[in-house]
């Protein structure tokens, strides 16, 4: 698979560490938080969410919203590719489950 | 996301290097022998090209069937569920290229 390829390219972001569980935590929050994705994950460092929110504002399928409030608010949501990336990711999953259970 | 997680797991196959162009090139011939693979991957050795058969075999997304003629003949086909696995990855590579288009 070539680098350029977009799919190996895709798959080299969502398939690291806690990335998928980041974005189906926005996705199901609307919008969300950071404090709100640090709670909602066990185990992930704030470090590690930074890093992966960052990639993912990158790559076009989160967006952050800054609310010039004091104290000041941010919020993270699924942009449409995001979202569609998301719709295609649950037949992954309900494939996955049905190819994990034969296992 | 959790080692138990079915979606990682499949990630985690289906995201190393020359794994979907295996399966693309399988899906493709419908039943291929090992030389067919080699020809048409330039740059993967007949070692990794091994190793990723025999990944894909013990995950039940291909199948290997060997005719006893003389010389020998060994075939790898999609099983159902590595069918299923294409049609979805299908959606990924365009959604992909969409987005690809976008960066």
């Amino acid at each position: 698979m070539d680098d350029d390829c977009p799919v190996a390219r895709i798959l080299g972001i969502i398939g690291k560490k806690w990335t998928l569980r980041i974005l189906y935590e926005i996705k199901m929050g609307d919008s969300v938080r950071f404090t709100d994705l640090m709670s909602s994950s066990h185990g992930l460092s704030a470090r590690t969410l930074t890093k992966r929110l960052s990639e993912l504002e990158r790559s076009r399928l989160i967006k952050r919203v800054s609310y010039k409030e004091i104290p000041p608010r941010v919020e993270y949501s699924l942009t449409d590719q995001g979202k569609k990336l998301m719709d295609i990711s649950g037949l992954i999953a309900k494939w996955a489950m049905k190819w994990d259970a034969t296992s």
